[in-house]
């Protein structure tokens, strides 16, 4: 199959050029986009990975499928600014609305439960799925990463939208796709970022989940023909 | 060290079963506790493992470290019921605030912020710590379960408190501790239960998590002499 071409709003941040570095690698054409058009330009050139390209965040939500990396104090307004961009389209959101005082992370109230479910009501014409909350930015923009080694939780609502996006983490070096439920349950998956983040702290590293106990062959081959269509 | 008794409140329910069936073999006297102090030591007689008894919930919270394992609607009632009794000592709460409907598991609001939250501020000398949560009930049930293969998230105040339920966690066949975090990031890892519940849907298996990134020698034992006494 061809690799849907990949804008990140927001792409100049470390999670999105992580994500660029590798999704770039894997066989996607990648628009890093930012507010500030040079900066993307001049950032998506010192990646030095083909296929990815800088520009506004406009031209960022001009590509097929769009992921969402900007930090949630300026998550409502981006995704209104481009929201005719997205009409129709995959928008998957990675932002983790997470505070930090003296005693660490904490997870911040979002009146719509989560900011995958703030995107979905923003953007009532785009199919909003939630994924890329926990990999690490350090690892992932190290370029010499070369196997991630987790995975990634992927929420949705209908089974081709998760399919497909659960086929783009797997374009991430040892990264495994799972279904992890519908987008109302987005809010804990964020959160637990938070968890994440107290984990890096406590033991100087970059940790990551696993799900234990699914059947071996869970890949995205396991969304057989006669489910498409159905709903999650 | 010796193993400490343990109560677990609720205990005749699937999860406290379970675990009273692994905590026991791995060494701890467990008193299971229920409102109905006959069905408790059916309950425990019909495990068929030694060091396990039955009796009513206060019984059980005389024990030296107290699991509760209460469904979520029952939780503050029972606590305010045993509270004289906790005084002092560490409460585990396993309880995950869910709701349920056509569409699957959802997260319940709960003022407290989280059940741990609630718990600490229902039992305000008590020390209230977080694990257990995502275990599989049918999983920890069968008797022939020899290895869970999975992490138990501990969340807590205390360095030394959590280092004793990490402990009492790896009494269980197969489990690795993992500190998570403060008590106040409670609530996003009880309510991944509802991800592992639409995983276990979808795949028809009993999912549970690892953390990956740890270094390979995060036991117990990484609690410094050094850390007692000072905060998580």
């Amino acid at each position: 199959m061809t690799h849907a071409s990949i804008g990140i709003l927001g792409g100049t941040g470390p999670q999105g050029q992580g994500l660029a570095r590798h999704l770039a690698r894997g066989g996607h054409p990648v628009v890093l986009g930012s507010r500030d058009e040079g900066k993307a330009v001049e950032t998506a050139a010192a990646l030095g990975v083909d296929g990815i390209t800088g520009g506004d965040n406009a031209t960022a939500a001009d590509a097929e499928v769009v992921i969402v990396a900007v930090p949630y104090d300026g998550h409502a307004a981006l995704l209104e600014s481009v929201r005719d961009r997205l009409v129709g389209k995959i928008v998957i959101d990675c932002v983790n609305p997470l505070g930090f005082d003296k005693q660490g992370p904490y997870v911040l109230d979002v009146p719509a439960g989560s900011a995958a479910q703030e995107a979905q009501q923003l953007l009532p014409q785009s199919r909003v799925l939630a994924a890329f909350h926990h990999l690490s930015a350090p690892v992932l923009n190290n370029p010499d990463t070369a196997d991630l080694d987790q995975d990634v939780l992927v929420l949705g609502e209908d089974r081709d939208d998760v399919a497909q996006v659960i086929m783009i983490a797997e374009a991430l070096p040892g990264v495994r796709g799972v279904f992890a439920g519908r987008l109302r349950n987005a809010g804990q998956v964020e959160g637990l970022t938070a968890n994440i983040i107290a984990i890096n702290r406590r033991h100087k590293t970059h940790a990551g989940i696993k799900i234990i106990g699914l059947p071996s062959d869970v890949l995205p081959s396991d969304v057989l023909p006669s489910d498409r269509g159905t709903k999650a």
